[in-house]
């Protein structure tokens, strides 16, 4: 069919969803009972598998050991209180309307996630992953992600032109494909009428023309300097299909996708602060022990990360042991920085969008939301891995004060004035997450093996997809759990 | 000063501004006292003209010949009206809360319109100008412009990493600048192992990552079909400063702008329906004659299109005349088609952004705002010179039916299921305006003479600056006037 349409000129499809949320009517069909279902963690994937089986009339309890559900869909705003292993505290100062999204801050057009804000009705908006008057800063210098780009762009034309002209391409393409070549190119690098990079009002101005032509920014440095910069990361930062601009986020804070979830599910089903010990498998279904009490169910789905289940107790077999140990935890950190005054947008013009570096923030986030407003607040570090672990050690003064030391290399002495208040967040300090999320060394059967039932208990959760970090793997997971233990009940005998 | 910033690493400054509104003080200063202002035309040049003047006590009045302010900043509604010259009228049947940008539909964050909605406390939004999601139609074919973006770059980096790789280029560059290049173009063309583009999965999936690594779309076709494509254009679009993204609009409207104006210049300071016959410069004044009566103030300010202006009668000289007959006027179209059911999003995961065509439609823009609505609107064509020309000769039901076969090549039928109504405008027949805007022959001293006054008439618009097209044109032009109308006032004798 996709053929079909590729030959009609159309669109091609693209998203394909198979997914089918249970129903009661599979059962009455069939002359079956919706089933017990006792649910670990009330994340994303556990909340999502309560919520999908919950339409159907499943009998559905969360265990959640922390005190509010979401896991690492965490939205912090004044008065929270945010604890770490250590039990080191941070207090939440930020005024009204201000919040930090912690956890996930973005979500892809593509992904399930904005399937759940349409029905479940959560407001989105754009978030602006791309900015082109951001800045890259590398190497100790600054620039604008516009001027990074258009040099960039602009040599690599014209080397390739040069080539061109020079027979390079002689033996490769014709003569007729070499000049929609050059044509390409000098729309792509806007070179001069030599095929030469001289500069490009594409690279910004210090005054942007108005009554006369503007100032532009000082000219290029030569092909040498520009590739010394390293900006290529930088630039090349949303050519994935997982970050492609626009993204998308939910109006006031992403944990407003688990509130919606938490409120379909019904706040009576979750147990928080329930802590589980033990998951024994029996012939006809399967009991969990949790620090506060047990209870036995047809069937088990367990949403928690891998290294936090492979440390409870159970009679799974130690294949399954041996698997959940397979991922790797892997380190990420954000510190949201307060300020009283959206200096950003008054005098960067920056609105939205990400400052890439290669500082051990690694980004600066600037909200997409907001806009105009007299507070707002900054992503001032999202890092992963060693620049994680770094901050993770620190304390949390310590944190915000290196986090400023390096900001203030790329915006100079504003970046310390106006701040009003300051939380940071340890991925790997979190209680019972330990983790900003895992790395499987491959995607082999391990991966595969857990994506099966062992015996009664499901697995689910982003770890359990080619989505990992993403709310969507925890949603899409959750959906192949449910998909499996659906049609296992409705074909028991 | 930039200079020192920029060796130390720090963000270089932009967007110089040294726009300094009259204030009342300024004439306590010198003992003066304000002067009066005859404004022709409230549209955002007149308008910001009598907003700057007024903030220091002018006493102005503008007289519009249109019916409301805004002028080209004109955003329909249900229940509005649009008239076009040769009788033909449309009735906006929209439902709640849908609208049309019938003008400019786009702020770009360096552009003093933004520093108008702050001042005005007209809340923004983010403006999708550039969506991967969207598609490129070309000779026929239609892809994503992730596809189309992902095969171009791929193609361009693997001829210029052979080419490098065959030393076409070792007398330009250093080895070590070759080694900084190829590191590049792996990652600027997702390069395979042997610097070769294999495809991508930056071109997008049938069915994207989830339980398993999912179904990317086919395989690209050969350099000469992806060249013969001619996406180019499409895939560039944004690359210059004027349509770089982000931007932003209105929350509500574009004309949210124009009605704060409005509101603080005072409507009672308004004549609207009134149609200026005369303009003459006297010893010590101005007079204007409009069809309703005639004013006599300090000074003038004469807002209007440049070629409406010219058919007025005055006592300017000859060479403004001449002048004022020199810009262009250029044709420019929209239809806004709104339907039940947000299909783009449901459908094709397309949230807001710019579907480029090489069809007579040119764009389709999808809507930036109201995402998850149920009813929606689509800008079904934004065309300029003979395609606008095209489409204004039609009846408006046959420029609603042009456009949707157009668009069908691209989305299918479902373009034309689901519509609720349509309006169009052919900006070249709406009356006291009849062009998108101008277009100069050079930018030369016929450009900059009317950037100084005739006598005690000062001339503004977006036609007077580099940003035609653009409220921030017209905002600046104002500004200009006002300043050199203020410097005089307060240096008269």
């Amino acid at each position: 069919m996709y053929a079909a349409m590729g030959a009609l000129g159309l669109a091609p499809a693209e998203q394909e969803k198979d997914f089918v949320a249970p129903r009661p009517g599979d059962f009455s069909l069939r002359g079956k009972g919706a089933a017990k279902v006792v649910i670990l963690g009330a994340g994303v994937a556990g909340l999502t598998a309560a919520y999908e089986l919950g339409k159907a009339g499943y009998d559905c309890t969360l265990l959640e050991a922390r005190q509010k559900t979401g896991g690492r869909s965490l939205t912090l705003r004044g008065g929270d209180r945010l604890t770490e292993l250590n039990g080191q505290s941070q207090e939440v100062k930020f005024g009204e309307g201000v919040y930090f999204n912690a956890g996930p801050g973005r979500i892809a057009p593509w992904m399930v996630t904005l399937d759940y804000c349409r029905e479940l009705g959560v407001p989105i908006e754009t978030f602006v992953n791309n900015n082109a008057a951001a800045y890259v800063h590398t190497g100790g210098q600054t620039v604008r992600a516009r001027t990074a780009r258009a040099d960039m762009y602009g040599y690599v034309a014209e080397l390739l032109a040069k080539a061109t002209h020079a027979g390079a391409l002689d033996r490769a393409i014709t003569k007729g494909d070499q000049e929609r070549l050059l044509d390409f190119l000098r729309r792509f690098g806007d070179l001069g009428p030599k095929l030469e990079y001289e500069g490009s009002d594409r690279r910004g101005f210090v005054k942007y023309p108005a009554l006369d032509d503007g100032t532009p920014v000082d000219a290029p440095g030569t092909l040498h300097r520009v590739l010394a910069a390293g900006t290529g990361r930088a630039i090349t930062n949303d050519f994935g299909y997982e970050q492609a601009t626009p993204m998308f986020q939910p109006i006031g804070g992403m944990d407003a996708i688990v509130a919606k979830l938490t409120e379909a599910v019904g706040r009576d089903r979750i147990k928080t602060g329930a802590k589980v010990t033990k998951i024994t498998n029996l012939a006809d279904g399967v009991e969990v022990v949790w620090d506060g009490g047990s209870i036995k169910a047809d069937y088990c789905i367990a949403a928690l990360p891998p290294h936090i289940l492979a440390k409870i107790p159970h009679n799974l077999g130690a294949q399954v042991t041996t698997v959940l140990r397979t991922p790797v935890p892997v380190a990420a950190g954000k510190i949201g920085l307060e300020y009283g005054r959206r200096w950003w947008e008054l005098e960067d013009r920056i609105y939205g969008g990400v400052t890439e570096t290669d500082l051990d923030i690694t980004h600066i986030w600037y909200p997409s939301h907001g806009y105009h407003s007299e507070r707002g607040l900054l992503v001032g570090y999202y890092n992963t891995e060693r620049n994680a672990e770094l901050y993770a050690a620190l304390a949390p003064e310590d944190r915000r004060r290196r986090a400023l030391t390096q900001g203030k290399k790329i915006h100079g002495d504003k970046y310390r004035q106006n701040l009003l208040s300051s939380v940071s967040i340890a991925w790997d300090r979190q209680e019972h997450i330990q983790g900003g999320w895992v790395r499987w060394p491959s995607f082999d059967s391990s991966f595969t093996f857990l994506q099966r039932p062992a015996g009664r208990v499901y697995f689910a959760g982003d770890w359990l997809t080619h989505l990992i970090a993403w709310q969507a793997g925890a949603m899409e997971s959750a959906r192949g759990a449910v998909t499996q233990l659906h049609q296992r009940v409705l074909q028991s005998p």
